[in-house]
């Protein structure tokens, strides 16, 4: 009996959808998951209902699963991200050579992963940290890939992880070597977090517009926006959304509106902090969802609140499109930068390009804008040292403006489209009140200053 | 010769000014520094610069300084935070007893104050993680001080740190036992985070006036301002750092506006976001030092602006004033609400009304705010909860609309108190677009939703 191309641990939505996509293209493919409690029959039952494909064999023991598989090993883990990555790392280690391959498709830490990846490595063992984006669908039909390790070990996994990633536009694959260690998952978490913005502006839109709209015309106006320049997965799914009924009812206007987050924003807001970089957009965001958990305070304090006496002064749908169309850009513009910063601080060789056109397809963050960033990059690595991006920004700025006025004027907390202007208008002034800042420090902590008059490598104290 | 009541280690800018501040007090007092390379004579020029104390003796080896203290010994740390206070741990160890007392006065995380105060007590050895606020002057007139550990400890150190520190208006010591491990320094590092946030404000004021108005009048305004309900220590300074000249020019106007930090403010937001806090006021203050730093980056993109074409629209002194009364309170709700939330997740007891009591002197966010904060706390735990604040609030929002419309017109970035606005209006909205976040992670990624028309135990999932 041949021995199997390719393993996949853990059977859960994500593991299932890979493992049906893996096996349709042709690849013979082992399956492991645990085999006790709630979990007796996954193997089974998968099988059970997968009879179509016979180029896979199920493992409920480690032992046979390994046995399975053709050397060097290939191994793809789905599982929870945490101490159960750690957990079958430990279980896997006694069964693993030196040139065998071990995958983590899962939502990692990147500094888990780079720390994961330096203890195998000692061992000869191959780690890559595989940020994995497209949800249920994107797995089983071609997701897009995110791997980090070693260039020698991405070459191994390659011809499979290409065959099942989604095509872009020219039908090549949405996976590429990231860089070293930890930088597939820390690509991916920055995804998720320009992602959190991509949703929260389509959440405020909403919010604005439903003041005076019904579900039916915001629909039209996102599905309109979606044929064009504004184009993206998440414009097209929130269309949808919109327009959903059970019976009479719209779902969206059932669904209470306290959002969930499964912390990869909150990371990527913090790994921002760490380096530096100000993510005013996907911060934002991250706190609109926990704001929006105060529900029952909320609702408490806005007894004091009657809107009745505003009439809704709603900006018209061009200064809203064309304020989207800004808060877009600067949202992948600070997102790149994070990437990078970091690049810079674990010294990855990260090419933007590379990275924004396998996010064309298959993820969650595809679209139009994606495409162009992508060839914007192939020149730049910042969108700000692009003089036909900084005239666009330009000749959008009025409709922000107007957008954010009208929010103000109609009390629809609009944080992270403030967020966006309020980092282009920072980025653009030659002068920020920073020297106050300074000023107080030096005054109560003797921090000391730089002046504008003096070479920056002085510095200087008052004896205020 | 008898023996010392208290020992310091490490004679830098605050441990000099708290060991002349104990000496003062008239504590018998014994001194450690190391004496290698550039530190070889700190020790002999403190005692030779501060002879008027015959209180205190002066060490430059660990034996001579430990012999020198009387038992239980009482040992504060003012050395610089990380890896340097566990080498300086490591040191002492092998000299210390069981019920000896080893403060740590630096600006140690929180986590690490936690985990060395659990690896110390089970070796007997009392650690007492607490925050110093005052900076050098503070430190030596008497600083607010916020020791946390166990009680039994603080009790025998409790008659030295309270006589050294700031008195409040009704001339208790501004020094209390916080909550047990990382407690002390927690509620520091979110001090600092509000601090944060109250310098940001003043430099925001100052860069929407500074269209119009001279350093000067500024100044007065703020002076002004100080006489009443605003005042604090922090309008104070910059009140007087406005007007400071050297020779004909007004320092501040020599200032180079790129503002640092020591990561205490970026400890604070990460922690929030780690805890589901949305501080949106100290992190704005972080990011707009962060946008500070691209000082050459700006200065390049400016030159596709001119101001000139505009007419500053400057809001009247009175919006200014209720705009910042306005964001000072939501500052203090933000930042009382991580550390109720941070009580909460580490199991500590603090009572926030003596928290704020101790920050009414001798610390840097010390105003007549605080005062007021304190007594509030005596009836809540939230601010939200009293009818006057919330009827404040809404008295003030529409001051502090202005100034935002204002600085739009102007191009002024005010990102802090946009968050302070923008957290007020979603805090007091029912109803946010949530529901639209929950759809989409639904969609994608078979998140699921609760609705508001079932019970919240029950989770949906829609065939989008």
């Amino acid at each position: 009996m041949s021995k199997s191309q390719f393993g996949v641990i853990g059977l859960g939505v994500m593991g299932k959808s890979l493992s049906l996509n893996i096996a349709e293209k042709g690849f013979k493919l082992s399956v492991y998951n645990r085999s006790e409690g709630e979990e007796a029959n996954v193997v089974k039952d998968f099988l059970n209902q997968n009879t179509a494909f016979n180029n896979i064999s199920g493992h409920t023991s480690i032992d046979s699963f390994i046995a399975s598989l053709e050397t060097p090993r290939k191994i793809l883990m789905m599982i929870k991200a945490g101490s159960v990555v750690d957990a079958v790392i430990k279980q896997l280690e006694p069964y693993l050579n030196a040139d065998d391959i071990l995958i983590d498709g899962g939502n990692s830490h990147y500094l888990d992963t780079k720390n994961r990846y330096e203890a195998l490595q000692k061992k000869g063992i191959h780690f890559i940290g595989c940020g994995i984006s497209g949800g249920e669908e994107g797995a089983r039909k071609g997701p897009s890939m995110m791997p980090g390790g070693n260039i020698h070990s991405y070459s191994l996994v390659a011809p499979i992880l290409e065959k099942i990633s989604a095509r872009d536009k020219n039908n090549k694959a949405c996976c590429c070597f990231i860089a070293n260690n930890g930088a597939g998952h820390f690509v991916k978490m920055i995804h998720n977090g320009v992602e959190y913005s991509e949703m929260q502006l389509l959440a405020e839109l909403y919010a604005i517009m439903s003041l005076t709209m019904s579900n039916e015309d915001i629909s039209k106006v996102f599905s309109n926006w979606n044929k064009g320049d504004l184009s993206s997965y998440l414009l097209e799914i929130t269309a949808n959304i919109l327009t959903k009924k059970e019976g009479n009812t719209y779902i969206v206007d059932t669904i209470l509106d306290k959002a969930g987050n499964k912390g990869t924003g909150s990371w990527s807001s913090k790994t921002a902090l760490e380096i530096g970089i100000p993510t005013t957009m996907m911060t934002s965001a991250v706190f609109a969802r926990y704001l929006s958990s105060f529900k029952e305070k909320r609702v408490q304090l806005s007894q004091h609140f009657t809107k009745e006496n505003r009439t809704p002064d709603i900006p018209n749908i061009k200064d809203l499109e064309n304020a989207y169309r800004f808060a877009r850009i600067i949202n992948h513009q600070q997102g790149f930068d994070v990437i990078n910063e970091a690049a810079k601080a674990y010294n990855w060789t990260i090419n933007l390009s590379e990275l924004a056109r396998i996010w064309t397809n298959g993820c969650i963050i595809r679209s139009e804008l994606m495409q162009q960033v992508s060839e914007l990059f192939k020149n730049q690595t910042n969108l700000f040292d692009n003089i036909d991006i900084i005239n666009q920004l330009k000749s959008l700025e009025p409709y922000i403006e107007e957008v954010i006025k009208s929010a103000i004027s109609n009390r629809v907390p609009l944080d992270t489209f403030w967020s966006s202007y309020n980092y282009w208008v920072s980025m653009t002034s030659a002068k920020l009140p920073a020297n106050i800042i300074q000023a107080q420090r030096d005054y109560f902590g003797a921090h000391t200053y730089q002046k504008i008059d003096a070479p920056l490598s002085q510095f200087f104290h008052t004896n205020w």
